[in-house]
């Protein structure tokens, strides 16, 4: 039984200053968490109960399918973060540290590379494998700017498992009985998740797959359709148009050279357009010019691991932008950052504005990757820079007038726009991303010579997947999910205890029967927050009892003399009149139901 | 069921090539840790188990006396603990690093700053107190020499507890209640423990105890006397002879100035003696000269955290070396390193190996600090440095020829020494540390300006105690106390899983059956290790059944087609035959022994 009285929970009645979304403020102002650095936080003595039931939950579920609890420490050297190329690649997201005899060492984000060298260290054989292992452990990432409280943060607790098996089929098996086992996790938190296919990209593996919470303060936009399609706005593919054939597009009208003075944007161009060449647009009956045909091009410097850097021009239909995320995928493991002045200085080659695709003869050479929009296929027809200052390309026909090095998933996703797989349009929405499993094949293993031996006595390199689930991140996502005007309201299967019994009177005579169904209670198995605070007055224990969110309480007050308690249900804000001698088992009841 | 053909547990053959001491063997071996940098080990799944139930065990003793659990981050930013001056006192013990904003951070080696802010934070009146609070949680010291496998590590994980109370004798009460539960909590775990007065010098507290694990590997000494008196050994007192009255010194015989050529030692001092005095020394009857009288003066200088810098001059007994440690005590919170050649060249009024005390009118006055060891009482007599090369002077009284500024605890405690209460000789023990309980005070209170209002309103300052306990540490104590020359034994309490099943044949019926048991076992309530490898012979089952120390095992072997099987118990070596009919109510009531 905790005796408020005696404990250290301190609810309060200001937000804090800094916060934004709900959960945030209501596990402060209920005195769950404590902020003590940025992005780094206290847990109180509730909250730290909440994530010990959502661990427990992960950690259930991990287990039942052969799941081995290991941990690792979060301080971990160097060398083998070195090894896989991680040390530079995370870049400052990593708190490096030196010891006292100056060797590096890192505070793990995540410890693919301490899972591989463990199985190598101990592991000899195809007959040892496959193998589950996972951690709850604490995790370190230097995010640039922690925010939402729980949402994200500095320092956080994660479940990470790490499937190694020798062959393919044995990786999808594994990863299937990870999926199962995060859709039941989900569903036992109370937080719906859709499935989203995610981008596997720099991962350097094929299956990657995201859990996430549709919820409006998520950071994840996702598409969804009416068909079951569901992806991560970075995994999203182009449905394209189907292309002309050559025939067909010998029928086109020729490219012409026009001259647009002072149409150095889109929207310019678009109005010139109209303007010049009114009822010629390819719009149907109005001939009307739009901004999609006028391609747009844009320049980037795109920046390797190693240092290397490279100009790269992307081409996109005009009435969309370039979508930063999209692009920082695609271009993965570079990083692109668009064309400063300076670089434009450096290529005059490139005329700002009327950049277009190179090969009409207008303009030299300049060897610089150029990628297009996939929507750009044989037959499209597109106004363009000519590459000259207030000069565009009219009827500019793709397969016939220029080409491209390849094409590029940069644009963004709309509302509306076509599920890849024609099931139907998609709608964008926002989502938290609760978990990610994905098949890491075997990147990690090369990289650190894991190898087992197979049947033959040859050695082998195992496949591995990956599993992740940030547990400090589902905290929150209840405590956001479900919440309302007055407090938290905790779905009872991570609620910190199960029942919140409240003495509301000064009687003498209360505080004896609230202890006694508290005392009676706790017997019976259940946990108890019993609320003995002798000088709080009933109306301040009644907003705090709201407020910290337990499912059920019980309420001895005034009416006890009558010999009338309250059962109160949190999530329903149902109050049920009853009597001390039934009070214990309809909590019971209520606490099984 | 932990089954140990899907497990990741595996055992080794060899000690790992750097493990000294048993338990980092046996651990390393039965595959409970493994090593993955300098004093960092991760937690294998059998090892994770037994620090879990050790956790578990410390944590209902903290709950017990109305602990609240909380939880702080590892990561820690520097300003709390610049406060407290504990940035720079923690020397290259401490983990620091910076962040992305080149922010200083530190991994935290104990969190009394953070406990104390989150008090400040959420407390403000005398009504609040008492709390006590406490975390089971990772910490991080950067330990010169990591040694023994868990017993001296860099990352651990410690039970630290901070109670707050307003009035001094609220917190002798907690420290009570705290002490009371570290008897209980080491009594659990099977580790019996000498709780040791300590030192509390640098710690600004009062009350100040430690508790010791008797055992012959570990790092600490500490001495005991038959009448109970327990003490480390910095904070042994030395039990002074009685001084002589004024009358009594008066007929002592006067100092007298001796030329003794080349004996600037002890030992050569006590030769000369005897060969140009004999008969003329103290020891009754023979008049010899020994090595106790001839007063020891070293010359040590001292640097304060202030990074001032003063030499001191010590006296002790000539029989007797300096310990160190309780040097560093003694000084604390000064650091005394001895004088270089350079420092005497510095101070020419010490003459090296013929130092002695002044005001002998023999040399100029150095003005240099002079402590002596406590015997050196009024009356007692000495033969000591004149300050001149090759001159000693004898039957120098303490009181009547020389004074000094003071006294230090600074010469060693030897076996045999009396104990300072008087109660019987001391006996030097070594004591690996388990536990340590102090009276902090309001040091931390004070330097972070926590602060709560009594009944007057008044703002006062809390009072503080600290009550640490060392569970990783705890969890090498068990695994060294509780093992043979074949493995680990063990206690029920703490061993990873209740029965080991283990299946001791090829034949599948033995198998089938073992299958069987185990299931039973587990529907009773008891976790079940059971030994399903297929091809493993029995032989290398029962090498691993007795290294990996499970309290009981159940065999199923050959004999099972006579319907004979085995129960073992681990600890005493037992075997009983009993039946398949039989066994689970055998195996229960083992466990529940």
């Amino acid at each position: 039984m905790i005796r408020m009285s005696q404990s250290f929970i301190r609810t309060l009645r200001e937000d804090p200053a800094d916060a934004e979304v709900a959960s945030h403020k209501l596990l402060v102002r209920a005195g769950y968490i404590r902020r003590s650095a940025a992005g780094v936080y206290t847990w109180l003595p509730l909250g730290l109960k909440v994530l010990r039931k959502v661990e427990a939950i992960v950690r259930e579920e991990q287990d039942a399918i052969g799941g081995n609890e290991i941990l690792f420490s979060a301080l971990q050297p160097r060398a083998p973060y070195e090894a896989t190329g991680r040390w530079e690649e995370y870049g400052p997201n990593l708190f490096r540290l030196q010891d006292r005899r100056q060797d590096d060492y890192l505070l793990a984000p995540t410890h693919e590379e301490m899972f591989t060298l463990v199985v190598k260290d101990l592991f000899n054989s195809y007959k040892d494998l496959p193998v589950m292992l996972y951690q709850v452990q604490t995790k370190y990432r230097d995010e640039a700017r922690p925010r939402g409280g729980l949402l994200r943060v500095r320092e956080f607790v994660m479940k990470d498992a790490y499937s190694f098996d020798v062959a393919d089929a044995g990786l999808d098996a594994s990863y299937e009985k990870q999926r199962a086992a995060y859709q039941r996790t989900f569903d036992r938190l109370g937080l719906p998740t859709v499935i989203c296919k995610a981008d596997a990209g720099a991962m350097g593996g094929s299956r990657s797959e995201e859990f996430l919470h549709p919820t409006p303060i998520g950071e994840d936009t996702f598409v969804l359709s009416e068909g079951g399609f569901a992806a991560n706005v970075e995994a999203v593919t182009t449905l394209a148009p189907a292309p002309l054939s050559e025939a067909e597009i010998a029928q086109l009208p020729a490219m012409h050279l026009e001259e647009t003075p002072g149409a150095s944007t889109i929207a310019a161009l678009t109005d010139f357009s109209n303007q010049a060449f009114p009822g010629k647009g390819p719009v149907a009956e109005s001939g009307e010019w739009t901004r999609y045909e006028m391609l747009k091009h844009l320049v980037y410097m795109l920046t390797y691991p190693d240092g290397t850097a490279e100009p790269l021009v992307i081409a996109i239909p005009g009435d969309r932008e370039v979508d930063e995320k999209r692009l920082e995928v695609a271009v993965a493991p570079a990083t692109a950052v668009p064309f400063t002045e300076e670089d434009f200085a450096k290529h005059p080659v490139l005329t700002k504005g009327f950049i277009g695709p190179e090969g009409l003869g207008l303009e030299s050479f300049s060897k610089i990757r150029y990628l297009v929009d996939p929507r750009v296929v044989p037959g499209t027809s597109w106004v363009a820079g000519a590459g000259k200052k207030d000069m565009h390309v009219y009827d500019l026909v793709f397969g016939r007038d220029f080409t491209a090095d390849g094409t590029i998933e940069a644009a963004e996703v709309r509302d509306g726009d076509p599920a890849p797989d024609g099931s139907g349009p998609l709608r964008l929405t926002r989502g938290m991303e609760m978990g990610h499993i994905f098949q890491l094949g075997r990147k990690y293993a090369e990289a650190l010579e894991l190898k087992v031996l197979d049947e033959n006595g040859k050695a082998v390199t195992p496949t591995m997947g990956s599993y992740g689930i940030g547990v400090t991140r589902a905290v929150a996502a209840i405590a956001e999910r479900f919440c309302d005007d007055k407090g938290l309201v905790w779905p009872r299967q991570v609620a910190p205890v199960d029942v919140h019994v409240v003495a509301a009177s000064k009687d003498p005579a209360v505080f004896a029967e609230a202890e006694r169904i508290s005392a009676e209670l706790e017997a019976r198995g259940l946990e108890v927050l019993y609320d003995d605070r002798p000088k709080a007055s009933p109306g301040v224990k009644f907003k705090d009892s709201e407020l910290l969110g337990i499912p059920t309480a019980v309420v001895i007050g005034r009416s006890f003399a009558d010999g009338v308690l309250e059962l109160r249900d949190r999530a329903s804000g149902e109050v049920t009149e009853t009597t001390p001698e039934a009070i214990v088992e309809q909590v019971l009841a209520a606490v099984r139901s």
